[in-house]
């Protein structure tokens, strides 16, 4: 049972653990959404937000619950949980041309530097002294990592990534494109008005099974780590500066900017382009809305947003200078209720 | 006639397509503002906050309207625009190095590609299996180009920049130093407290005459593709987000945060650091101004805005107090009015 | 007197310049938080948010002020600004492996290029024709520096930057990993509905002692120059755009947006996420708080901020409705209170 496509529906009910109700012998070729999909095609319906889409989809074969499994009188895998089962789908259909394994020539590898088993090295790929990379890893062209840094089994780095001294990178990590790890934290001491940088000696750790996308940048401690819990999904041009810690599961949404020694706790979701300030701590399992400024710590579980909401130009130019005066406006209300005007 | 400075001002005005009044034989070596202009720079006016540098200015010759030529009694080049006609001069001048025409010895290209007449591949530039390149296009040093791209005729691509398997860019785009193309969206499937990596089998498709500034992110499509409609502008450090759809001449300012999903029309305009949060729709001709969350769709054209301005700090802390009590205030606003206070 | 660890307290004393107080060769190896520092390692306490930790550090010796020496009764070395030493100190603690002097055989520099002494040019480096390179420089590896560029004496120029034609960057200057300098501005005349690219003719100057963090953008001029001040200290992921000038030791904080034509003065702090709309001026000595919006200019010194501060997300829907009836609310209550109603 080769692991590329076409399947026929057969093979695919198996490898997806799905209930199969059709004909077992059509050949599927790609996975597509409800609406793009034509013949040869599998999708899947999991948001009522697409029903009609459902009715007119055109695809082979769909993944579906049994709850909908009436409403469609196709092909179809029956699934608990139709998105797990086409996220499992999606590996299935990946065209992605394979790394080839192996070390290129153009690559150079200190001798001191230990390669394990199963590795692809790609072109210009610069590894220095003492570094350690793991089975199964790949490091894609480009790429250059610092002396002493250790990858762990099965991550794969691609293409441009900076990997600076002394990084430690877990299992199953994904490292995107133009990912800048282990650069120097944006420590100063001032002296009179001018700047004196301070060295920034601690590392980058990074747990098991962490995405970290492109063009990404992960500063290192000043003394103690930058932690990257295990699990830990981090989205493109994202900003993490020294020591901040981030908590197992949690997911961080493109262009966020989290300020030095941060603590994001366990399962949180920041959205797209939040900021936070420095020496914040957020416990586990908040979550806080797109382009929110997280200015004090979160005790509480919960959700939390901050900013106005969109409105016509015309309209939130009068409401931001009463913006301005709301604590006047306030008070005025106050005496109006107090009976003084 | 060569397009290289210096110029007389004649054949200026034959380039550009202006009327000449004065010296046809003043030579002119540069283009500099008003301010800084001095003995053989051209200058142009068009906008009146600078109509104290139009009398003040040491320029040899000015590009301006009919309009103003009364006010300069110098050397001119009278143009219906004169913006436009400084744009067109600016290439005239341009210093930057040309590119070298040929392949560098350095650079790697598979077998199975195909490179146009005319082409510049810079060195270490890397071109996989099947990549497609036309005509007259320019690939600058260590730019990596995977597996079945195909790059329209007349582009130019930068430096350091990667452009992932199966992308499509069309005829003379421009895409510059630190661009990552086709990096995967950030897709997941949660089950229990742990994601599930969906595969992103789309594409980025770019149109024509479209600009992509420094260090910007486009991720491909999870199944349809992300897509760039012909002759969109898009600046520095922008991310923009699996499936995403932008409709022809839009201009995307720096570091706007474009998120999964998102449908945005034709001749908008997206400020700087704008966010717009996933599977929002923008309609045609509509600006958003700079650092707005777009929270919700824009299905009318006009401009859009959020925040609240700036204040002192110490202001701004006691209307943030109110801007939470907010609703409480407007409601016992409401109960005065209703002579329940 | 060797400058790495370990180093004996005597050596460190004088070294930074402290008074000693207790034992003069207790061995130090390294720097440590009060909190995780334990036998052999050097400690300091400025912060009072910090005073547990110093009554319960394990470090074998500490930097503090005279004023709280009598607080901690182990080895000691007093300073007038203990931050200020423990920045000194960072340095002599720094583990980074030196650059290798001389130049990398795959290096490729134009024949018209110009090398100070002692300088290390790493792999890949590509560096164009006319390139003045100073006495006491590092270039990092596939970093590349286009035509005419000059970088001063004892400057570090990471791996991965981007140095566009004509750059000019002074002394002592770092340049982190991923940044590019002298894109273009993204200037553009509208005629009818598209856009005509402006060249950008201008340069980027950039002062002495300057920080630039990893992928930082910086475009040149139109026509006359992007200027970074002496002193200045940019983190990461930084946008700033064409004839941007910001003056003498001005802090820019990671991931801001700074638009075209801003004028930031000097000793300024502009926190991390700010924006700052175009043609804005600044004066010197202002602060402008995190995530901010500057949308006019700033004439007098100061700190200023924009924005709600965070509120739960269920309470923030229901404030974000009444910020868009804020100009009606507040009209309603100037007729309360004139007894209209």
């Amino acid at each position: 049972m080769s692991n590329s496509p076409p399947y026929d529906l057969a093979t695919l009910a198996s490898l997806l653990k799905a209930e199969l109700v059709g004909d077992p012998t059509a050949k599927i070729y790609a996975l597509a959404t409800l609406q793009s999909a034509g013949t040869g095609d599998l999708s899947f319906y999991h948001n009522p937000r697409y029903f009609k889409d459902l009715l007119n989809t055109k695809a082979s074969a769909l993944i579906l619950s049994q709850e909908m499994a009436e409403s469609y009188p196709g092909n179809k895998l029956i699934s608990d949980n139709p998105y797990i089962s086409y996220a499992r789908a999606s590996h299935l259909f990946m065209l992605e041309p394979p790394l080839e394994k192996g070390v290129a020539k153009s690559a150079k590898i200190h001798s001191s530097a230990k390669l394990g088993a199963n590795v692809s090295i790609g072109e210009n790929v610069l590894i220095a002294a003492n570094v350690i990379i793991a089975d199964d890893v790949s490091i894609a062209s480009n790429t250059i990592i610092e002396a002493g840094s250790e990858i762990g089994e099965a991550s794969r780095i691609d293409a441009n990534v900076h990997i600076a001294h002394a990084t430690k990178i877990g299992k199953r990590a994904h490292i995107y494109v133009g990912v800048v790890i282990g650069s120097d934290g944006f420590g100063f001491a001032q002296e009179g008005g001018e700047y004196l940088k301070i060295a920034q000696l601690g590392r980058v750790v990074i747990g098991d099974d962490v995405e970290i996308g492109a063009n990404t940048c992960i500063d290192r401690g000043a003394l103690d780590d930058t932690v990257i819990g295990n699990g830990v999904k981090i989205d493109n041009q994202v900003q993490i500066a020294h020591n901040v810690v981030v908590g197992k599961d949690t997911v961080i949404c493109g262009c966020s900017a989290i300020a030095g020694s941060v603590k994001i706790g366990k399962n949180c979701v920041i959205a797209g382009a939040v900021g936070i300030i420095n020496h914040v701590e957020i416990t586990d399992n908040v979550t806080v809305t797109a382009m929110s400024l997280v200015n004090q710590s979160i005790r509480e579980a919960g959700s939390y947003s901050s900013g106005t909401g969109l409105s016509s130009t015309a309209e939130w130019k009068k409401n931001i200078v009463r913006f301005r005066q709301l604590d006047k406006l306030a008070k005025r209300l106050q005496k109006t209720k107090n009976g003084i005007e």
